[in-house]
């Protein structure tokens, strides 16, 4: 997976037996596994890097769910498997808690073959990442996902790294994980509002880079909220598959990657007028997304049908597709909070905010965008 | 500089005009500018990345003493410049002196781009290059070494890292410069007693891969002890090249990097011995090579001249040749101190000793030896 050109979806047949991305990276090249049960399929954990001691990165939620299951997986290929539980929640990704698992590792003098594995969302996956990536300069490490939302997305692109108090993600390392191990079964846990946000990474995926893939969501919207195994697995690799594509491209984030932000600069500002947590990131990305579309076919890059499409995929996996009211009683006045919000986005060069818009076709571009165009997109989408 | 057999030595025709070497890895190629005076040639700063703002990390000693020039050479390239000054010495290369390098950085709102330049010796270039490895995932940094040590040695590389209350350089990354900028003038005020130890490293890269070099040296002592700007510019010249095609071989340390290390392990027993920071490191490397070149004779590896020529020419430089006594009032008691020591060492495996061992024709090799002819090594070599 690093051609120029997305191999066409080819989603037939269904089945419920796991399967695998390859990744292509030279040298740091590693295989994405999908499916059901994987953690009791012996053949997942083969062929990882050899070392004496195994280390478990989790937090205190996941853990008690699954930590013993996976070091039942782990146990015939390690000596010594130790586990180290974080807080839970994004406030804690931060240098404190690196230090933490570093600490850890020290004293239970884990050397430079030790393979480390995060089993958790993406907070846990990203410090256990950058964990990894610094321990004497760099040891193994291999993810394994138990949300959608990091199956689809944030496993896959090899960024890891913690927060800190001036901004998101600000300190950190581009390293890539030995191995990614979705087993879709974790999914029997995830709470349904944690789940239909992870969906809207999955949906995101059809408008910026393949409307086959979309169309097939569509028909299969049914079978996505009931969890089916087979199309649970040929949704999930098929979003690694488009991430793997984009990232290949762009690996270390210059210009392609951009457009894996479809719904996100809508999306922020919900997340952050709202207050972190009040509403999950997909859910912000789902009403960003039908505000994304409708920009997109306000400046005629794409016809009607896409926003529609989108509206009524997004309300079928329970999702929403208005955004909220951030404080204010004017609906002219929301939308300008709303304005002022994605100025302040890092991802905004000196005050102007750039849009990831859609064609229709399953291509992606980013624009910047007329002020008033953007107030009447906003205000259009607020709830009643 | 990539090659599977190092270029012979050419050192003549001596010149004092600036040099370069070229490192060779790929999209990680960067160049090492040899020269006195290039602080001010304006050659040495042009094609540097561009960006808004640079960065200078240094020390309360070097900074005084540099920064101005430092920034007088940047002021054409970068708009702002901002200075952070560590405080000096092994003791604050730790996490929170990293913290404080990364919270300047995002105080000032450094962004992608940002250049940071390393002003000092060691410890600075493996602290500023660790904050580049991880100010937003990686922004380019240029090395600007103040030591012989630091020029011949630490800046080239990749290493870079901290160290933890349980081990030295346990938290760290392999990144590459953008560009070395090695300006002998620097040595003008060195003192004597760190040059020398600067020169024990020069004089490594003989015996390990080049005694053509070596043989050079021995007809410059002179000069070098006067700091002779020619002889300096193609002793420093070729130690970057001996050492640039060792890790050119083994990036990231598994097998024959492990030769840099000659002298070493006697060597880091003395400085653990006596307390860090009585012996220099340089100092204790140096009465070092001589023990691991008689060790290599009694194995039968060289004839009596290579410990005999090491010996006189660490002497003419000014470097100890023997080793100190540890605490003890018998000489074998001594002897087996050092023993004890190298037992703790982190590069000894499972408790077994690895000395790096010549041949007296500029080729290396690793080895264990028995106890009980290190013991005789050391007590031959102790200071009476």
């Amino acid at each position: 997976m690093n051609n120029t050109v997305l191999e066409p979806f080819k989603p037939e047949p269904l089945a419920t037996q796991a399967t695998r991305v390859s990744i292509d990276l030279g040298a740091r090249s590693y295989d994405i596994w999908i499916g059901a049960g994987l953690w009791s399929e012996a053949a997942a954990w083969q062929g990882l890097p050899k070392a004496a001691m195994a280390v478990v990165v989790t937090n205190t939620t996941v853990g008690p769910l699954y930590a013993d299951a996976l070091k039942q997986a782990l146990e015939p290929h390690y000596a010594r498997i130790e586990v180290v539980s974080l807080a839970d929640g994004e406030q804690f990704k931060d240098m404190a808690h690196l230090q933490q698992i570093l600490d850890a590792m020290l004293e239970w003098r884990a050397d430079r073959k030790t393979v480390v594995f995060a089993l958790g969302g993406g907070v846990v996956g990203d410090m256990a990442g950058f964990a990894a990536a610094c321990y004497m300069r760099g040891v193994p490490f291999v993810q394994v996902p138990t949300t959608l939302l990091s199956q689809v997305d944030s496993s896959v692109g090899g960024k890891t790294g913690v927060n800190h108090p001036l901004g998101k993600n600000m300190i950190g390392a581009f390293y890539q994980p030995a191995r990614v191990i979705c087993d879709l079964d974790v999914f029997r846990t995830l709470p349904a509002r944690e789940y239909a946000a992870g969906l809207a990474e999955v949906i995101k995926y059809g408008p910026i880079a393949d409307m086959a893939f979309f169309g097939w969501l569509e028909g299969n919207a049914e079978a996505l909220v009931a969890r089916d195994v087979a199309v649970l697995t040929a949704a999930v690799r098929r979003s690694c598959e488009i991430k793997a594509w984009v990232v290949g491209q762009d690996e270390r984030e210059g210009g392609l990657r951009a457009i894996l932000n479809f719904g996100h600069t809508f999306g922020h500002a919900i997340e952050t007028g709202m207050g972190y947590g009040e509403w999950l990131h997909g859910e912000g990305v789902a009403a960003g997304m039908v505000m994304a579309a409708d920009l997109s076919q306000r400046l005629g890059l794409c016809d009607a049908r896409l926003p529609q499409r989108l509206r009524n995929m997004l309300q079928q996996v329970g999702l929403p597709v208005q955004g909220p009211w951030l404080g204010a009683e004017e609906r002219l006045a929301a939308a300008q909070r709303y304005l002022a919000l994605m100025r302040l986005d890092k991802k905004a060069e000196a005050g102007a905010i750039r849009f990831v818009v859609v064609s229709g076709q399953g291509l992606a571009q980013v624009v910047e965008a007329p002020d008033a165009m953007v107030l009447e997109v906003v205000q259009q989408a607020l709830t009643h």
